[in-house]
């Protein structure tokens, strides 16, 4: 498979594949509805609606979309919908969650039931994003831009191996990896360093497999050849990093909005740790970024 | 005044006013000979070098440059010239530290010496940028970009006014200041947002004055008109923010060297806390760049 270099290749990798089920929770808000019907025109995606139907059919219609597309479930009750949504894609008859017009907390709540969610136990719930930003050659994997705060050593573990699988996916093979700080240099008082430091061990120990990674560094070694000729840091990355796994999500989280806002930069997400993918897109996201989540979503629920 | 709005435009501001003398602590490799060489031909700056004379004037002729504009201080020892320099600032016979050929950590041990040094007692050093991204209509102070690894409420306060003073040197008179977060919720467990609505209920106090704060706020809300009106969120800063602050030192970091890197940005940075501006550029930033700052030293050298 040829690398997936750009988001609009993303699209286009998903022709002539089987569309994937994707079961969407309260899905009758025009948001939610406008992005799924792009999905589904462009033939990647069926739709099941869980919602209001009444609600569903008149949303669609003043958008002019075509109701008789998706499958309709009527269930009022929006904390009922979420349950009944996990439990379609819990058993097969969906491969992948999307969360609609409910509040995040609420969907996340039956997302991580631990009789009846998504998340195996034990598992590390994370974000992962694919970033696409013109002047960088390829995308950048960036994780994490939503969900933990202040990754410890194993949740830093577990969000390496979610962006390396992920990158996987996008045809990366062998994917660079850079644990990305302020500096390339360990400091025994930052901890965050520190991890980095036994996490590239581990990896050079096989115990984190099919990507090479280093760290600490910093953007420019990261993601600059020339940074890395100047400075003469020896490393791997050589300013080509596939992904990113950043010390917090302040720092990844106000690194991937000043490249959207100012570098042209487009985005897509998914949570990571559940059994299939789960889609939860805020408002504030572009028509295009919503379009991408969605193929992303479709090409992780691959097998 | 009109306000500096780019950092071109920095340079401009500075014709017709009295050159500033810049003692230069090792002055003798070709980067800050390059770098000098500019500011003194500009007309804002006079430089002092204090360093092995024999190597500046060789390193001088191979560059091409007149080592005569200069006045040559002999000091084979780099401790030695890093002490002399100090004390040249402190004595008033320099306006200007800036480092050259020199460990950063033995010049910062000059510099932040107790009885000798130019950081006041109890003095916050910290380190504010102005950040010039083609894609934002004007400047961006940006703190703490490599001092201060998790700031304290106590030196976030000192890093808000620092910002905030270099805002007003720039002609920015009531500057929007957002304290720079992930989202605009206050969270308890998070510090950071704790101490942002701290900090603005001083600001609403008097307490830190001539400017306007407001946090936490994420990247687009501080910095993209457009996505307030979106999310409906009341602030003053309105997504025109001049000054932000950062709840990390990683944050800030990674934040400037994307929109380096990726947005085209260029950047002017200083010490700030102690009496007098101090220079410290590192070798791999760009030519323009290291023009900047000390073009920016100058300004803030001005009464």
């Amino acid at each position: 498979m040829q690398p997936i270099k750009k988001l609009d290749q993303l699209i286009k990798s998903l022709e002539g594949k089987s569309p994937k089920k994707i079961a969407v929770t309260f899905a009758q808000d025009p948001n939610t509805i406008g992005a799924i019907s792009k999905a589904v025109d462009l033939g990647f995606a069926q739709a099941i609606m869980i919602g209001d139907k009444e609600i569903i059919i008149k949303e669609c219609k003043k958008l002019g979309v075509d109701y008789q597309k998706f499958e309709i479930i009527d269930e009022k009750n929006d904390v009922k919908a979420a349950a009944l949504s996990v439990e379609m894609v819990r058993n097969g008859d969906a491969d992948v969650l999307m969360k609609g017009l409910i509040g995040t907390d609420k969907f996340l709540k039956a997302v991580l039931n631990k009789e009846k969610g998504l998340l195996p136990p034990k598992a590390v719930m994370s974000y992962v994003c694919a970033l696409d930003i013109p002047k960088y050659d390829k995308l950048l994997f960036i994780t994490d831009t939503a969900v933990i705060p202040f990754p410890d050593l194993k949740q830093k573990i577990a969000m390496t191996k979610y962006a390396v699988n992920m990158a996987h996916k996008f045809g990366v093979e062998n994917p660079k990896v850079a644990l990305v700080s302020c500096t390339e240099k360990v400091n025994p008082a930052i901890q965050n360093t520190v991890n980095d430091a036994i996490i590239c061990k581990m990896n050079q120990r096989g115990q984190i497999k099919n990507c090479v990674i280093d760290g600490p560094l910093d953007i420019f070694l990261a993601c600059d050849k020339e940074a890395v000729k100047i400075k003469g840091v020896q490393t791997p990355i050589n300013g080509e990093a596939d992904v990113l796994v950043f010390p917090t999500l302040e720092a990844c989280n106000t690194f991937y909005k000043g490249l959207m806002l100012f570098g042209g930069g487009e985005l897509a997400g998914l949570i990571q740790g559940t059994i299939k993918p789960v889609v939860v897109m805020s408002r504030s996201e572009s028509e295009k970024s919503k379009l991408y989540c969605i193929a992303l979503s479709c090409l992780m629920a691959e097998d």
